[in-house]
């Protein structure tokens, strides 16, 4: 068969088959793994490759690190069938792994279709039908960890995103680097998407652009065309202020699940409760809790019983009746979750199986 | 001497004079001023009036309140002297403060000139003038506070400066409504802009327009112009979000400042040590602090000798030595501080008495 133009003759295919600076440039990247305090030896990482440049390039860097980091990689990747190109954008990305020599599981789905018949809107539907697919292929690929391409303009986008829907922190610092509960792994996420478009071209590697990136349609579509620009024109160096408030946000994540472990008794305590859809947590520990960690526990009780963000300002609502002891006070919550003061402190209820989610 | 035209016939002069909206609107102010945790009885506030519609509404809500929260009222006002009308917009404030029977301290500089010969830009130097004219004119009347006009516009565009500066958390979360260390009172600050217009129309009490406020050469004024309208398109109750953000700000800011009080052993502590430009926070209260305590610790220390602010990277590399123990390294921050990593633990020096802050 022959290969695809986009690829080139001869694709360095070793870590030490490349120019010195992009060798370094991986070796960063393997710097960032360790940061997240995951060991990847012995290990199987699902990438998911789209055909574009992020998913792209984090194939080949994972791949020239794998002796490095002592892990076997599968690739993965889903037509979403809607655009008249996608099939192409698969031929290309199955090239590429056979290239590497690496397997790849490759799906399709009507996601217009998928989004009609559940009332969603594309962007949700092609992000649940992608989140489902990669699970099912991690599962036969035995893998431990899905490898997603997100890098540092998605997350100054997701930060955004957050800051206009009135995320709290330290969530506003942006999605994880290691999501252990999705079983999920960005290890581009502090990357700038130039360096892997550069990187792509050093290689000779052209990669697939996907149309729908551009589509105003999409909100995240316009805070990159529009908000981040402008906030760049202001500060050239605004991906480095996003990088340090990530980082800051994961210290003070790693604190907060600390605290509140010591007030809940621990994840697994919470899990339990989680499991029958009401989880409490007791007066006496929310009103020797400062505020500040009576909020988070809050949180994590919700996030505990399911998706759905609890969004700053109905937590703050919620730690005020707390402190008022309002007893008999309902607050809702997306997801349909709710939260009711009582006597005995604040229980936390989450939806009834198969309900649908608000 | 007859009035301006922009004051009306019948001003009123008491709360109950107003409609039952604005006197609400008024208690609601009254309810913020207590959320700081500050009692007015029998203290004095010294009232920032520009003319322009915010400190305007400042002074009437407050006047309104005086009898409410039992304290008294100076006026302060500073011509710039950057505009050819600025000396109406001194007339009237004075005629406002006159018509409610409150002294007013009036001041005017060459802001221009100060700027030139200081070598700074205007914006920075009416700030300069300003602020050290209201520390003089609150000295003059005896008065426990200086109160400005700072709304939740206002409250918007600083957290998106700060973001676009690499300011970290909570600082991100904007300006404080009670700055003890530099006896300042934002009243309004949870106010929206719009809110204020409305309720000086309500009166009929004509503002004074600031045209600076349209130049696009000041970073705020681009920012009011172009960010804040495109996340307002995005979400048109984006200053919910502001405001849900702000208050969780001030959570976590009362969280740190005691955690960092028991680590230091107090802000007197650090004061004490920071006269002789010299603080010391002991490796062994450091390294068995959480990094998220660290940091804050280190930032205190720093804040502590002199204006002049940390972002969260340059916090983030400190700490990063910190963990590492990289004995000898230095690390240079704004306003001439600087922290070198020793056996000792972490040594921040302030800048010499009369050196140019950087």
């Amino acid at each position: 068969m022959p290969q695809p133009p986009s690829l080139p003759e001869r694709l360095p295919l070793l870590l030490q088959d490349l120019p010195p600076r992009w060798a370094h440039f991986c070796l960063g990247v393997e710097r960032f793994l360790q940061e997240t305090g995951l060991d990847l030896e012995g290990k199987c990482l699902l990438v998911a490759v789209s055909g574009g440049a992020d998913s792209t390039a984090l194939l080949l860097v994972l791949h020239w690190l794998t002796p490095r980091l002592g892990c076997r990689l599968w690739a993965a990747h889903l037509d979403h069938g809607l655009r008249p190109e996608s099939p192409e954008d698969a031929a290309f990305a199955g090239a590429l792994c056979e290239r590497l020599g690496l397997p790849c599981l490759a799906g399709a789905v009507d996601v217009a279709q998928a989004a009609r018949s559940r009332g969603v809107g594309i962007e949700e539907a092609g992000r649940e039908e992608r989140y489902a697919f990669l699970e099912r292929a991690r599962r036969e690929a035995h893998a431990d960890l899905v490898a997603a391409g997100h890098h540092l303009n998605d997350l100054a986008e997701d930060q955004v995103m957050r800051q206009l829907r009135g995320t709290g922190w330290p969530a506003l610092a942006g999605m994880e680097a290691l999501d252990r509960g999705r079983r999920l792994l960005r290890p581009l996420l502090l990357t700038p998407k130039r360096d892997l478009e550069e990187l792509l071209r050093e290689v000779g590697v052209a990669w697939r652009e996907d149309s729908s990136n551009r589509d105003p349609a999409f909100l995240r579509n316009r805070v990159r065309s529009s908000i981040l620009p402008a906030l760049k024109r202001e500060n050239p160096n605004y991906l480095e202020a996003v990088a340090s408030l990530w980082r800051q946000g994961r210290l003070d994540r790693a604190y907060w699940d600390a605290r509140v472990d010591e007030l809940t008794g621990g994840r697994a305590a919470l899990q339990k409760q989680a499991a029958a859809r009401r989880v409490v947590l007791g007066k006496a520990d929310l009103m020797v809790a400062p505020p500040a960690l009576r909020l988070r526990a809050c949180k994590a009780a919700l996030d505990s019983l399911g998706p759905g963000q609890a969004l700053a300002e109905a937590l703050l609502r919620l730690d005020h009746a707390v402190q008022r002891s309002s007893e008999g006070k309902v607050f809702q919550f997306p997801g349909g979750k709710q939260a009711r003061v009582t006597p005995e402190g604040v229980v936390f209820t989450g939806p009834e199986p198969g309900a649908k989610r608000s």
